[in-house]
This record gives C-alpha cells, structure tokens and sequence, in this order.
C-alpha cells in the first residue's frame, strides 16, 4: 500500500486522483489546497484540507501547484518524512533540494477541464534524489502506466521543448487548416483521417521518411501558388518557413521564403 | 455493378485497386499503364494492360497518375461512353473539359507504399459536370467509405493547401520533436501519446479551444529559454514563427521572433 497526498486542485491534481482511486494498493490520503471550491470536487471520498500547516504525513506528497510556487508549497512539507515529488516538465528537481527525500513525477501529457485521458496513455517521467526514491516513483508509476522512464532534468526540460512542438504547434497547424476549411464551407472532420494517417505512419516509419508535400519534393511552383492563397490569410509566414525548414532538410532549395 | 477501370500503377491506383477487389458490386475492368513491371503487381486476378490504344468500355475510367500527366493519358479515353474522372487534389477538374463526361474522384489521404491504408479512413472528394454523373461517383464512394463529400475544384485546392499544413507540416513538427528527443537518448514512443491526445482533443474541442502552452499563455521567459536552447540546432526560426502566430492569434504579444 502506497499513502499518497497531493498539494494542488488543478488538472493534474484531478487527474492523478481519480487514477489513484481506481487503484486498490494506493491510498490517497489528502487533498491539499488553497482554493476551498476546487476542494469540493473531490467528494468525501477523500480528506480536504485548505489549512497547509495541518498536513498529515504521507510515502509520497505530489505537488501539483503552477511552476512558480513549488518551492513555497514544498516548505509546507518541510518536517514530513514522505518523498516530495512535484509534477512539472520545465522545472529542475533542484528547486526541491531544500528537502531531505525529493523527485519529480511528470505526467507527459495534455489534461484540461472536462477530459478524461486513459490510464495507459499517460507516460510518466520520473527522477530522485536517492535511489530507494526513485524506486518508489517506479513501484507508483507503475500501478499508474506500463509507460515508465526514467528521465533527469536536463531530459525533461528538453522534452518540455519537444512537447511543445508536437502539441502546441501541431494544435495551431490544426487550428490554421481548420480556418482554411471553414472559409470554404468545409467541415474540419474532412482532414481527421488524414490528420490520424500522418500521427499513424510515424509508427512505421520515422517522421523524416514519411515526409511527403511540395516542400520535400522542391516542388516550387505549388509553394509560390500556396504562398499566393495565403497572402490574405496571415498564415503565409507559417507556410513559408515549415516549407523552408523541410526543403533545407532534404537538401532542396525551394522558394518558401516567408513574405 | 460499377464496371471501374484504373490508369496508372501508383500508390493511389494500388490503394483504389486493392479496395474495388473487396467489394461485390464492383468489377475492375482493366488496369492501364505505361510501366510494365508495375502492372505485374496487379497480378493475375485482373486485365492488365500497357498499350493505351487497347482500352475496353468501363461505366468510369479513374486517371490516377502524375498531375502533370493527366491531360495527356485523358486523350486516350476521347471516344469511351464511360464516366472520366482524375484522383488529384490540386488539378480543376476542367483539365478534363475535353471529354464528355469527366469529374474527380479525390481520396483526401496519404499513400504511401508498404502502408494500407483502412477502409473507412479514407474521405472521397466527389466532383462531376453532371449531376447523373456525379450520382455514379457518389455511388461508388459509397461503397468505399462512409465519407463522401461533394467538393467543387476550388474548394479541393483549398482542401489540398490545408492538407499540406495538418499532413506534411505536422510531420515537420514530429521530425523535430524527434530529433530533440534523438540527441538527448530519449525514444520518440514517449511523445506518442501526447500525439495521440492532440490529436483526439480536437474531436471534442475546436484547435481555437483547445490551445495550450508558452505562446497562448504569453509566456515570454519561457518562450526566450526556449530560443535560446534551439539555438544551435537551427529550429529557432519554426518555433519563433509558430510561437508569434499563436500569440496574434490570442492577443499575446510575446517576443517569439524568429532570429
Ligand atoms: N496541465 C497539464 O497538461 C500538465 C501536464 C504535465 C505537468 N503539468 C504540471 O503540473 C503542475 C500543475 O499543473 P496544472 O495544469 O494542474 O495547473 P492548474 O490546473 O492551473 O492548477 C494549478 C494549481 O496550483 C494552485 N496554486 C497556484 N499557485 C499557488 C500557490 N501560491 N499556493 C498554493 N497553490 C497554488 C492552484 O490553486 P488556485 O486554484 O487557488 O489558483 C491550482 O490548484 C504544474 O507544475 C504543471 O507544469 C501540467
Ligand atoms: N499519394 C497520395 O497520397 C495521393 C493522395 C491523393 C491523391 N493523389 C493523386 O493521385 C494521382 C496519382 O498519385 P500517386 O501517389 O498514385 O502517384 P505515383 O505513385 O507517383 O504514381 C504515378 C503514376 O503515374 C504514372 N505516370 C506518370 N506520368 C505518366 C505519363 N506521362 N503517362 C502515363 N502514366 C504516367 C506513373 O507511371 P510510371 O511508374 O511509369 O512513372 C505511375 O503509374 C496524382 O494526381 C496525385 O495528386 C495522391
């Protein structure tokens, strides 16, 4: 049995305690949290607190507060005998070093308000001080995912970056080719398979074989004729410098120059 | 029964060959093409055939071949009854005025060799001069897959342009959130899920709604360390331009310049 309490009521904080509670060896033991009607969503399934300096002990306090106030919640803990590990992707472990038992136990991955993700499709990113630690991160991941890595900061920090091109950038490429859809009169739902076909494919072949397009073929003329169509639409730069990128990748020299 | 014959031997003609075969009411007449060694894929089970003069009738001739060779191979079919319609998302359908009955037949997906492509993942494009026409090809989507679209030539140049941002842009992204993980040792897999969440929030969520990160939060400090560790590996630029876009986009005016 792992007693686990979380500090935070956000995304996180919600998602990780309804895996937790589907979880028979993992015993959720406080919801820690400034904010008292986030507090309610949690039911009375479980005990909530809003006083920080009432907190029980626990194997493991998961901090999962905005970047910037880690280090002021972790002194809250600071005569606990529990591990102390914060959730965040751009934050060293450093920051809790102040603590004698601390790691990091980074959920890579996406939640917002009103989403369910599946258990299995959450990696967790993990990394301790000591080794007995880190061990214990594994044995809780591990109920959690069958998705465990250990990854240091530096890692982590670097695959913060990745995350942002894959989600955040992909996302507004979504979002530009769905205002390119909807101009027209056309539905979005026409590009999802090929949308799911470009994510599939990667897991075949890499992403610099499955590239395909005008840009990898040099084909300049479709370039220029795109960059035409998209004078108006403010998405010309966008247009011209991916096509940039890729031509410079595969050695050709397009005119995807951003206007 | 749809009497259907393919002209051309390539990734699309293989895919449409392939998905004809499995269906009853459908009979491939003759597969024609230029490259013999190709046709032989195509195997006994069918009339293959490299002399374009030999052509038999067919209720709908597919051209689905170079853009650029289009018109050209069309000529052969000037004095057929059948229905001619191209596989192109970029080529108006009156590079065909010349013949009689003429449309397009548009698979709004991406083929590659050495990849099925399934059944249902597959959205047609439907566009013909006649409205009888148009009834034929709607009939045979409709015995391919559960999404057919009536889509006029300027709308698949526009289809096609949006394609290139969600298709092969997005595949640009995926490469670099690759090579990032590459040079730190970390596996790709780790992102997939992420991928996959991106992905899925947008059935749920539009792209506008679902947007997170750095650039949509204005995030300007973790926009510049983020420049600054891409600084050698020459994707400063895709990040600096994606990240103004998304910042116009929500009235955020971060110093994600590209430098
Ligand atoms: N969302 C994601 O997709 C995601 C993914 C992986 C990792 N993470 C990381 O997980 C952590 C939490 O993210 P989140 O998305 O769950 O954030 P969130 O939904 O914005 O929630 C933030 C939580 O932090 C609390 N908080 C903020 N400042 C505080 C302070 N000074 N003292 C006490 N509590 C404070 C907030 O309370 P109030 O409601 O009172 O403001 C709220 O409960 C962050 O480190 C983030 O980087 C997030
Ligand atoms: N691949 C896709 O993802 C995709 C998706 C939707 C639509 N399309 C469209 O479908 C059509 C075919 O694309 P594809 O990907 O199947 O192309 P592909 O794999 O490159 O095959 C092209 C075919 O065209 C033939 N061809 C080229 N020039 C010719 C000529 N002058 N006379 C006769 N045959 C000629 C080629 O024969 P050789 O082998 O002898 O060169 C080959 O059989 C294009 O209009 C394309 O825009 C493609």
């Amino acid at each position: 049995m792992i007693r686990v309490s979380i500090l935070g009521t956000g995304n996180v904080a919600k998602h990780l305690f309804a895996t937790f509670m589907k979880i028979e060896d993992v015993k959720v033991v406080q919801i820690i949290g400034r904010n008292k009607i986030a507090l309610k969503i949690f039911g009375n399934s479980v005990d909530t607190l809003s006083d920080f300096s009432k907190i029980s002990d626990a194997d493991i306090f998961i901090i999962a507060v905005k970047d910037d106030a880690i280090a002021a919640v972790s002194e809250y803990l600071r005569n606990k005998k529990g591990l102390i590990a914060h959730t965040s992707g751009s934050v060293s472990m450093d920051v809790l070093s102040g603590q004698r038992r601390h790691g990091v136990f980074y959920p890579l991955q996406t939640f917002t308000d009103d989403r369910k993700v599946a258990k299995n499709s959450v990696p967790y990113c993990l990394e301790a001080h000591d080794e007995t630690d880190l061990d214990l991160l594994k044995n809780l991941a591990g109920k959690l995912s069958d998705k465990v890595y250990e990854v240091n900061s530096e890692q982590r920090k670097v695959l913060h970056l990745a995350a942002v091109f894959v989600n955040n950038f992909t996302n507004h490429l979504y979002h530009i080719g769905k205002e390119i859809c909807d101009e027209k009169g056309l539905p979005f739902a026409i590009l999802q398979p090929l949308i799911q076909e470009t994510l599939d494919k990667t897991k075949q072949l890499t992403p610099y074989q499955a590239q395909t397009g005008p840009a990898r073929r040099g084909d300049s003329e479709t370039i220029s004729k795109h960059l035409e169509e998209l004078k108006k639409s403010g998405f010309g730069e966008v247009y011209g410098v991916l096509s940039k990128s890729i031509g410079k990748l595969y050695g050709k020299d397009t005119n995807g120059q951003h206007h």
